[in-house]
């Protein structure tokens, strides 16, 4: 057992999270709007809080002195050495351009013009480049921005995986795009109707009332506050299904914050390694479970049952297909599941530009459309459709795009080897068990907390490092099945 | 203007102030159960926090040299004295007593037996002895146990009140018992329509979509994380119309909070004063306002529409006498406008003879027993019933109850003093317009948030000290009219 001294700072910090998550998520889910201004106080002297708490050197003491725990010791010393290596003025400085930038950013929209926002960007691209320069001993400055959401991964890593993957989805892509456009379902899909089905599918997932809440949020999100309390949120609209997949995405978050091993509370290990990793969960719920045929040949009898207007007459194959459009869109979050990465490709190498200094942020709508041609193969109108579409930037949150495709490819490095260890997978599904498969998920993933690196968890998961073969072998055979190739 | 390091501090603790009602809404509104242990252990790390701001010997330096505010230096100094009189030591065995006793009342309520509950009680009592040997100037023990919730107030002015309530009370009850039982509502209220109206009542009082909120919750309570940001709650039943009255209870009390000047956020003066005036805001509402002849001459018909079925054929007259019931009853939170106060003059007096040690723990029962019949001329017939009906005590929360009445006591004295300043109140509730009984309140109360002592507050509201007058009259003209004495 380490230390009592160390285990109550561990302790204090944990609770510490718990109360800037949870304001976060009632900012975003419960706040009424005029809340806002002292809710961004009091998250700030939460975090600052949080901050000084990490820093201090009596930590590192304790640290230095802790004999019992070299796993523990090894999480906690890198966010005490990460925290502390960046001069508390420049970390306050990047919390305000963030926030200025944001609320630029909304006026840039509104105005629909990249013009507006630039010397937010600009302000924002010149803070990250000036965090990266408190780690001097990276080989690469976007390196340091990584660390901050995916330890241990370098760009030099991403961006031979990435290039991978451009190589092998930009051909598909164009294949799939000579095929003639697949109808979308149509029809008016109730909310009533798919908050219930939705959380009956959810609960199949592991969603149980005792430690979970389901909320509606502009954007969806997870959040875990505390192990045993998890809140995932949906967005529905009568028009589409994609709330269903949203909340499979969110519940597959959940469980994960929920699969870690309750020995690990309050410890600060007691939460997802990383947010690749995270991303994988959700990702695998979505579309390896949640848009297969097993998956579907189970829910799809009792959606009919649910909204027997729109769905009375589908066929299980044509639900698949409609599901499972494959088309080159300009807007990333409505992206499928194959175009999706493309557009993270393209954030990853303008961002790894700007901060290189090799793209000035003056040229940065330029730069997009260019990339958009390349890798999707359409113009873009206009800067809302391009530059304009994320919030990540305006918050100088640079070097996160990355993980969204990190998880894609870890989603289906894992199912591989579940599949494999699980021979009867397919049957679970088709039954609509999902007991097994969460079961060796929170074995390989889950329990583990931020106990193993995400390089020692995905050796020890998959049998191997981050490897894009899965993924593009799953889409290639996924998608030349649904579209005849 | 005070120093900025002085505000900076005040900042931080009204930021933990935030953070700790939210934790505190979440856990009684959303919160998922199996939360509730990691909550615990979150609150505590705030208040903690909090208290060790408080205590800082830095922030009592800063208000030795502050010449800017003597008002708000006066309640700092206040508050930082409070917290650094009581050792640390003691406030951690009395918030750990307070949790585990209400572990043991829980378990006390379940076996039906005070004698589960007793050495838990008695640990309570002898630390509010100790705690109160914190403040040896004092008068009294229990002024010391007092002074946390309304501060100001003696032992010695509460029990002259409530000797004259009871003077007057005990008779006018024995009157009122003494003629035929009144016919309660009776029938079917449906929670939809309830909330409906309830809300329409709540905006015509000033909640406000932009910054309020309303929830479900078991015990009704209000809470205002921060100044824009109020959330109130009811509990809604099918059989009766209790929630409404809560609801005006509520918001009553998010009024004072939405109220308060907003150059006083982040000062901590930017809350109620005492507990005793936010009662008397919430009782003004309910009772005052709420269960009056002009208020609902204009509602009952919105009412009726609103439930044919259940009121299509009540008449304003008949309404009002079933809203308006007085019976002696054994529950203090079920009780009417009248029996409240005794209930609350039984636990001063009971809570009183513990603290001075005249009254030994175990003889409770039969003490409560005794004053019940006293008081309200009924029979205990169980614990259940009788001692163990509260949470308070269980809690260490020994002193509060006095409030309750303060604020019936105070509800009626203002009652009095904006009925002479605005002729037209009446029609102003006849015509349901409640804005200027509203800007008469923010102008007397709300907007002095904690800037004036509650004395100061109530001599400058209505002229002179708090007064059992007025309530009394009040009670006795409005029964005597409805029960034709």
């Amino acid at each position: 057992m380490p230390s009592p001294e160390l285990l109550a700072r561990l302790g204090e910090l944990s609770d510490l999270r718990h109360a800037g998550q949870l304001l976060a998520w009632d900012q975003m889910v419960m706040m009424p709007p005029a809340g806002g201004p002292a809710r961004g106080q009091a998250l700030g002297a939460i975090q600052s809080l949080a901050h000084d708490r990490l820093v201090a050197p009596e930590l590192g003491a304790l640290l230095d002195d802790e004999r019992a725990d070299p796993q523990l010791v090894r999480v906690v010393r890198r966010d005490h050495e990460l925290a502390s290596r960046v001069p508390s003025e420049l970390a306050a400085e990047m919390t305000r351009a963030g926030s200025d930038g944001f609320a630029v950013w909304l006026q840039a929209r509104e105005a629909g013009d990249f013009a507006v926002f630039e010397p937010a960007l600009r302000r924002n691209i010149e803070l990250a480049r000036r965090y990266a320069e408190c780690f001097p001993e990276l080989e690469h400055p976007y390196d340091a921005l990584l660390e901050r959401f995916e330890p241990g991964t370098t760009t030099a890593q991403v961006t031979a995986l990435f290039a991978r993957l451009r190589e092998g989805l930009v051909p598909l892509l164009g294949e799939i795009a000579g095929q003639p456009a697949r109808p979308a379902l149509a029809g008016d899909f109730p909310v009533a109707r798919q908050r219930e089905i939705g959380m009956q599918i959810a609960r199949a997932m592991g969603f149980d009332d005792s430690g979970w809440r389901l909320d509606d949020a502009v954007h969806p999100f997870a959040s875990s506050p505390a192990l045993g309390d998890v809140r995932v949120t949906s967005r529905f609209d009568d028009h589409s299904l994609t709330g269903l997949f949203a909340l499979m995405h969110e519940v597959g978050h959940g469980l994960y914050e929920h699969g870690v091993d309750p020995a690990l509370a309050r410890t600060t290990l007691d939460t997802g390694v990383s947010l690749g990793v995270h991303e994988s969960q959700s990702r695998l719920w979505e579309n390896l479970v949640g848009r297969s045929e097993p998956f579907w040949s189970f829910w799809l009898p009792r959606l009919r049952d649910c909204m027997p207007q729109a769905l009375g007459d589908v066929e299980l194959d044509d639900f698949l297909r409609a599901i499972n459009v494959v088309r080159p869109t300009l807007i990333r979050v409505e992206a499928d599941e194959m175009t999706y990465s493309l557009h993270v490709i393209l954030r990853f190498e303008l961002e790894l530009a700007l901060i290189e200094g090799t793209l000035d942020p003056a040229d940065l709508p330029q730069a997009w459309a260019t990339k958009t041609r390349e890798l999707l193969g359409i113009e873009v109108p206009d800067d809302l459709h391009g530059v304009l579409q994320d919030i990540h930037w305006s918050e100088g949150i640079i070097g996160y795009f990355p993980t969204y495709t990190i998880g894609n490819v870890l989603a289906a490095q894992l199912w591989r080897a579940a599949r494999l260890d699980m021979p009867g997978l397919d049957d679970d599904l088709r039954a609509g068990e999902y007991g097994p498969l969460r079961d060796w998920l929170v074995d390989k993933v889950h329990r583990h907390g931020r106990r193993l690196t995400p390089a020692e968890l995905i050796e020890q998961a998959v049998g191997g490092p981050l490897d894009p073969a899965p993924m593009l072998e799953h889409l290639s055979s996924k998608y030349r099945t649904l579209y005849g190739l």
